[in-house]
């Protein structure tokens, strides 16, 4: 008996529990989003994988080349990254590469991976104020103090290591030109270049956009939801993660710390 | 003092201790194996990523083109995976999507996502006996008698659930082109398919190559060490593993377990 | 060079990002809380130790009792909770029982480990009321009305599986005895059975505590952080997670998904 | 249908697919190992449920306590340990707890928290070789050359940073103690001492038995298969996991890396 119903559970209810509409599998048959896996492979790119499985159709070229785009700019910020020293140090400690990389992938939280997310979010409340009438300036106003009053960060700004993030740029004017070229609003790069403006207002010391803020642009202009940019993050991090773990278990250290071992830990007292 | 030479530990040890050749990342700068992000985004797809930071250069096209083939094939085998499975369950726990990626790869053990690297190394033994000077039979013949040993499983052939493996055919014509081609020796296509003849005299029902033994011949083929097989596994099912936990997060489930709570597990005595 | 400092960074800096006030570990010494090891060994259990290590020093007989009672009461809740499912699938998978474990962890996230956590917060946020001159009736509504506003759940309370949870009313038994005693307030004892009598109010399918929240009532009793409640759920858990790992490699199956292969999930549309 | 069986599946199926004798869930019943759990708080401690849970029925005395003096030992060792660096890393990423603790848990591989497990191997197959009638130091010898033919390290004996581990002696005496007073054999426990002789003759520095070698000892003692070495090994190292990544989650840090920021990796050039 199903408590809720007292109708018995049939094999039906169990079928149905564990529906999908991503792939269809049954004997000698794989079906993703409806399309047979033997005409995927080779002519499908990994990007457009991407796109059919979370949005259920092939992406339009500007679409794939502005995902894998954002895909390529996050796959390695190296050895002080969290998720990459996380699995360095998981392969010298005798686990396969699976886990290695479930560490690492595991270390991109609200603070290291989900920034991303957040700055969708962000970007999507101005958004909301515009529709609401706000003029760009005025939006903008109104949803950094909304996020202030909950966070000392504004996700998507700023870089405790790069005084300027090398991928901004290059980034941002792919968007442009995609914009100029009529393929995409512009709603969302309009409103980060704002926000980064009215941030910069009177400081000497620059907060500029970051990785984060770039490729929130990006998907928030291809139209996907706040959870998917630190989905998205993922797997284009996950490359990076991979060839640090490969690479660390070619130079021989077992259950390498965070330091070498000549190096003991200050002693705090509380 | 480190422990092995009593020479104080520096700030040198520290950074040798962290050393890489993947990337330097310095203020400023992003090279990901001597090239510039910027350089990268836009140009670079996530197949000459993935090569770029495991191999050190960029692929040729038709390396290029193999690689991403045999990583399509595997994004998704539906809620029947435990890959797919567990993600699924985790995102109905409250964890975000990096947390449910992770669950998901975590599963890509020995049985579930090594099959691959073991027919990697099932080749590559083959390959081993044949610069010995053995005949391709007798070699199949030796490994497989040595692999039979130590496992009722001969990785990379039969699948529980497909007669044949809709994957098989796409993946080693595309193989054989290239062999055509002049681009593969086409050695290990040869021995996985001798393995495969051997495995199949005098059965009835048969036990064809499977996904982890098709994409294992590309692998090889590629010169990929046999772990990588495993690690470049988990990048292209990651892809599946996401767009199924997000679709999972759309449903509104919460804490969902494997069946309907309707049924209630069988007791056992021991 | 440190980025913010201009000050280059010494060893002495590497050994301050590692301080810790946890333990203490040089070569031939090992202390936990300023504590030797070697007097732990043989005279500590393990409720003892996680008190130890979290609080800095060693639990009052009737801390230890409850702090036990309630990580008992959470060990297992069988294979419909996904943290065991999933740890079981894993072992399926050829992963060792170290990742199998990390798999069940991993599912306790807000919804599913995390209540305990919520419980603790609506506890706390009833005391500020008190302790602002509030009757804890009038507490009790004010923080059900916040905690309404922004979920449909309010943490701790009702089951979709048990009428009622057997694990209540021992917990609260143990709370009120220590209670009783004078060696706890019994102020969230109070604050939780006054939400429970809240909730109930007109109701004739009634909405008990649950497991979530007995803990919650002894952790905040206890004078545990809100957080340390889903940790110390993870420690409790842990142990049946590994129990049914255990008992699921020993019955040979490989790659167990959710269901048997027989049945084919339902096929969705959109 | 299943494809093995023609028969059609039914619920029974589901239900058998997830059979288990570790715990009966029913609605309003939670019984593990066939005792209530009602009966269990309050009465049984973490070590009687990790033995009941793993065992089927309750320890004698000298079993829980020498199982919970194993567990005690293990439970930290420090920031230079990957499991604890690892989550006090995740912390600071935005990740929860549970997640902190997988983390931490999936460091626990072949190389660092497999040694125990490895080591009751070791330990089994003197045993074994001691039925077929060896005497123990040819037993140890046999043993410790089939062990040196594919590996370079003895599971459980010398530690990189310890000349003495100081928490072999009482792990060592407490075993002593029970085959003192004839509660277990002592079998394992000469082996271990004469795996240590055998590997010390004729070296000045000495190689001394570690942790995983001493709690092997009682593990294997007490009956425990290897591979359960591993998984108990987890539920100790758990309690520091914790404690660590508690203590990290109020020093403020955002995405800490495995050093200060000042000190950029060595540059390799392969």
């Amino acid at each position: 008996m199903t408590p809720e119903t007292e109708r018995p559970t049939t094999v039906q209810d169990v079928a149905d529990w564990w529906g999908t509409a991503v792939s269809r599998i049954e004997p000698g048959v794989i079906e993703l989003r409806g399309r047979p896996v033997q005409e995927l492979i080779g002519s499908a790119g990994l990007a457009d994988m991407i796109w059919l499985l979370l949005r259920g159709d092939m992406p339009q070229p500007h679409e794939r080349s502005l995902l894998e785009a954002a895909l390529v700019a996050g796959v390695d910020h190296g050895p002080h990254a969290p998720s990459i020293a996380a699995a360095r140090m998981a392969v010298t400690c005798g686990v396969d590469l699976n886990s290695a990389i479930a560490v690492g992938v595991s270390m991109l939280g609200d603070v290291h991976g989900g920034a991303g997310q957040q700055c969708v979010e962000l970007l999507d409340e101005i958004g909301r104020h515009r529709r609401d009438g706000r003029r760009l300036e005025e939006a903008v106003e109104l949803t950094l103090a909304s996020w202030r009053a909950h966070s000392r960060y504004v996700p998507g700004f700023g870089h405790r290591f790069h005084p300027v993030d090398p991928r901004r740029e290059p980034l941002l004017s792919l968007v442009a030109d995609a914009v100029g070229r009529g393929e995409l609003t512009g709603e969302f790069l309009d409103a980060a270049v704002a926000v980064e403006t009215a941030l910069n207002r009177g400081r000497t010391r620059p907060i500029p956009m970051n990785i984060d803020g770039a490729t929130a642009v990006i998907y928030a202009e291809l139209g996907f939801a706040a959870p998917l940019a630190r989905g998205l993050f993922v797997l284009g991090r996950s490359i990076g993660i991979l060839a640090h773990a490969w690479e660390e278990s070619g130079q021989g250290r077992r259950n390498k710390g965070p330091m070498p071992p000549g190096i003991l830990p200050t002693r705090l007292t509380s």
